[in-house]
C-alpha cells in the first residue's frame, strides 16, 4: 500500500488517455482502483484531463467518488449533473457530507433533493442544514445508535444483533433518556467484557466529553487531539438533547485544513486552494494578493524616495539598503509564524504575553547585535568606509527589535480585532519592517553623513 | 468544554504562583484540572513557571503528565528525574509513546528502565526500539487483541469477557493463524451483529488495509486520511507476522505535524519548536536561519552594486527597485507555497509537472502585465519618466514569469534531491526573485536609459 501507487496510477492512466487507450481507463475507474485512488486521482489532474477522467466514470460509481473529492471540486462536477443523477449519487453520502454539498448548490437542486428524500430523513436534513459549517453541528452526523440506561448488556447485545451493520467508527453507544436527553455513553470496550446482567446504567461512562451544536470545529479538533476520541456525541446546549455525533475522520480534515491554513494564507491563498485549478481563476486570486502587496511595496519606495537627496550623495547606501530590509523581514517572519502557531494552538494569551514579547526583544536585541557586528564588517572593507559601517550596524539593530515587536504584538492585536492574523500579519509586517529599515538606515545616513 | 479553558487556567494558575498560593496551585495540578490540561498548562508556560509547576506536581502524577507533553518538553524533564521516578513513570506509558522517549534518553537510562520489565514487555519494548521514529514500526503499540479464524462468535465473546478491560481504540479484533501470520480483521461492528455460530472466518475482513514495520510515517497517515481508519494493523514484510497495531490518536499527532512542518520550515523553524524556549536557545536557532538569509541579501547587495553607475546618474531607479524585488518575491512565493503542499500531499508527479508549470508560467506572465501596467502608471505619474515607466513594466514581467518558473521547479528540483523543499525553498526563491528583480530593472535601465 504505498503511497506512490497514486502517481503511478496517475502517470499510467494519463499515458492511456494519451494514447487513447479509454477502456483500460475506464475500466481502472471503474472497479479496478479502490475509490480514494480514483477521487485522488481526479484531484491531481488538471481541468481538461479531469473533466475527461469524470465523464468516464460510470453514472452508479459517481456517488461514491464525490464523496471522496474535495467539496470545491466535487461541486464542480454536481452542478453539471441532472437532478436526476444527482439524486442518485447523493444516496451515498454522509448526511454531514450531504448537508455541506447541499449548502453550496442551488437552491432549486437542494429543494428536489430533499424532496426524494423520505420524512424522516429530510427532518434530518433540514436541522443540519440549519447549522453552519464551521460549527459541531455542521460537522455532526445523526447516524448514532442510543440506548436506555435500565436495559441490561444482554438487552443491548440482542438490540444490536438486529442491525444488519453499525455505522462506521461506532467506538460507543450514547445512552439517552426517555426524552432524549444525553445521559452518558457505553464504550464498546467496556460494553463487550461486560457481565450480562449488568444494566447500562451500572457500566456507562457519564463524565465523558461531550459537544454542543454551536461549537466552533476548532474547539471540536482541540478536543478530539487532547481527549483521543475517536467519536464524542453532539447535544442541545439548551436541553441537552442528543443530535448526533461527530466522528474522528471528519475531524481530521479539520485538523489538516487548520494546521495548513496558517501557512496558505501566509501566502495569500484560499484553504481549499485546487493546485490544479485553471489559469483564469489562479490568475485572478493570485492578481487580489500581488495588488495589496504592491501597496507595501509602493509605502517602502515613498520611504526611500524621502531620502532622495541623500541617496544621490551617497550611492553604496542604494546598494545595501536591501538588506536592513530583508534581515527585519527575516526576523520578523520567525516571530509571526511561531505567535500565529501559538495562537492556534491556544498557547498564547494574557498570563504569557508579556513574558514572550520580552523574551522576543532580547533575542531580536541579540541578534541585531551579532548581525550587527558581522554585516559591519563586510560593509566597512566592501566600501571602505568605517561610517556606513556604523550606520547599517544600528539600523539592522534597530530594525531587529521592531521585528521582534511586530511580529509578537500583531498578530495578538489582529486576533482581538478579529482579523485572520495568518492572512493580514505578513503583508503589515512586511511594511513595518520595509518602512523601519529603509527609514532607520537612510535617516541615520543623513545625520551622520551629509 | 470551551478551549477558551486552558488559557483561563493558565491565568489563574500564574496568577496563583505569583501571590504565592502554591497550595491552590498543587491541587489544581493534581487532580483538579485534567492530566490533557495540566500537560498543556506546562506547554503554555515559559521556562521558569514550568519549572516550577513541574515541581509541584506530585511524584505519583509525573507520568501521566509526561505522557501528554510534547517529546521536547517530557524530554527535559525526565533527565531531571532519579531513575527509580522515572520507572515509576514509565509505567504509565503506552509502548510506543516510552519507546520514543528511550530512544532520546542516555543509554545508562534506558537499560535501567528495560531491566525493570518483565521479560515479555522487555522483549516486546527491544523489539519497538530497534525501529526508527518515522517508520510505522517506531509509530505502533503491541497491545493488540488477536484472535484464531476458527472459532465462533460466541466464543470470541467469552474470550473478550475474560479481559476486565479492552484497549483504547480497539474497533477491530485482530484474526492471526497458529504461527502469528496475520490473516485479517473482525471489526466490532461486525461483530457485534453476528449470529453467534458464525465462525470468524465467516465473518472476518481478509482486503482490509495493512501497513509494513517499515513504511513511512507519511505514508501511514495517508493511508489513514483515505480510508478513513481507527486503528491499522503493522505486519512484517517478509514473514507476514502481526507485530502491533498503529491507532488514528498517534496518525493525528503525525498529520499535524506534517501540516505545519512546511509552515514551521519556510520560516526556518524547528518542527517540535517549543513557543516557550528559553533565551539562548531560541537565539542560536534563529541567529543561524538569518546567516543563511544573510548571504541571500548579501548577492542581491552585490547584484545592485554592479550598477553603481547606473544608480549615481538616476536616483529614482534606487527608490522603484525594491518593488521589482518584492512583487517577484511574493508572486514566487505563492507558487512555491502551493507546490510545496502540492508534494506534501503526493499530489505531484512527472504526469502533471509541464501542465503545472505552464500554468503557473501563464498565470505569472497575465499578472506581470496586469501589474506592470499599474506600476508603469503610478512610475510615470510619480517621476514624470515614461521611459522608467517601460523599464519597470518590462522588469516587473520578467521577474513574475522567473518566480513562477523557480517556483514550480525548484520545490520538485529539490525534492528529487532529497533536500527538503519547505526549508531550502524559500530562500533560494528570494535569492533568484531579488537577482532577477534587480538585474532586470538595473539592466535595463542600463540599456535604455544612459
Amino acid at each position: 500500500m504505498s503511497e506512490q501507487t497514486t502517481l503511478d496510477h496517475l502517470q499510467a492512466v494519463s499515458e492511456s488517455l494519451e494514447s487513447g487507450a479509454t477502456a483500460r481507463v475506464r475500466y481502472l475507474l471503474n472497479g479496478a482502483l479502490p475509490v480514494q485512488d480514483v477521487a485522488r486521482l481526479l484531484e491531481s489532474s488538471p481541468p481538461k484531463e479531469r473533466k475527461l477522467l469524470w465523464e468516464l466514470i460510470d453514472d452508479k460509481n459517481e456517488g461514491e467518488v464525490l464523496q471522496y473529492l474535495p467539496e470545491e471540486i466535487g461541486i464542480q462536477f454536481m452542478k453539471t449533473m441532472d437532478t436526476e443523477r444527482l439524486l442518485a449519487a447523493s444516496e451515498r453520502f454522509d448526511n454531514d457530507d450531504l448537508a455541506d454539498i447541499l449548502q453550496q448548490l442551488p437552491e432549486t437542486l437542494v429543494k428536489e433533493v430533499l424532496a426524494s428524500m423520505t420524512a424522516q430523513n429530510r427532518a434530518r436534513m433540514e436541522a443540519l442544514l440549519s447549522y453552519s459549517d464551521d460549527t459541531a453541528g455542521g460537522l455532526m452526523n445523526t447516524d448514532t445508535i442510543t440506548i436506555r440506561p435500565n436495559i441490561t448488556v444482554d438487552i443491548v447485545f440482542r438490540f444490536l444483533r438486529r442491525h444488519t451493520q453499525l455505522p462506521d467508527m461506532t467506538d460507543n453507544l450514547l445512552v439517552v433518556s426517555r426524552s432524549d436527553r444525553f445521559l452518558g455513553t457505553l464504550p464498546l470496550t467496556k460494553l463487550l467484557v461486560a457481565d450480562p446482567s449488568d444494566t447500562v446504567r451500572d457500566i456507562m461512562v457519564t463524565d465523558c466529553p461531550y459537544i454542543t451544536a454551536n461549537q466552533p470545529v476548532s474547539e471540536v479538533a482541540s478536543l478530539f487531539e487532547k481527549m483521543d476520541l475517536v467519536s464524542a456525541p453532539v447535544i442541545d446546549a439548551e436541553s441537552k438533547k442528543l443530535l448526533g455525533r461527530i466522528t474522528i475522520d471528519d475531524v481530521v480534515d479539520v485538523i489538516r485544513d487548520e494546521a495548513e491554513h496558517s501557512m496558505l494564507s501566509m501566502a495569500g491563498l484560499d484553504d481549499d486552494e485546487d493546485t490544479f485549478a485553471p489559469i483564469m481563476q489562479t490568475t485572478k486570486r493570485r492578481a487580489v494578493w500581488l495588488g495589496i502587496n504592491l501597496i507595501t511595496a509602493f509605502i517602502a519606495s515613498y520611504v526611500i524616495g524621502l531620502f532622495q537627496n541623500t541617496l544621490d550623495q551617497v550611492v553604496a547606501l542604494a546598494i545595501l539598503m536591501p538588506i536592513v530590509a530583508s534581515m527585519g523581514g527575516i526576523a520578523g517572519s520567525q516571530v509571526l509564524t511561531l505567535v500565529i502557531r501559538g495562537i492556534a494552538l491556544n498557547q498564547i494569551g494574557a498570563a504569557n504575553t508579556s513574558w514572550l514579547l520580552n523574551r522576543e526583544l532580547v533575542v531580536g536585541l541579540l541578534n541585531g547585535l551579532l548581525w550587527a557586528t558581522v554585516i559591519a564588517a563586510l560593509t566597512a572593507f566592501w566600501f571602505d568606509s568605517l561610517e556606513i559601517a556604523y550606520i547599517i550596524a544600528g539600523a539592522i539593530v534597530i530594525n531587529l527589535i521592531f521585528a521582534a515587536l511586530t511580529g509578537t504584538l500583531l498578530p495578538i492585536l489582529l486576533k482581538r480585532l478579529g482579523i485572520d492574523p495568518a492572512l493580514a500579519g505578513s503583508v503589515i509586517l512586511t511594511t513595518v519592517t520595509d518602512v523601519i529599515g529603509f527609514l532607520s538606515f537612510l535617516g541615520l545616513a543623513t545625520i551622520f553623513l551629509l
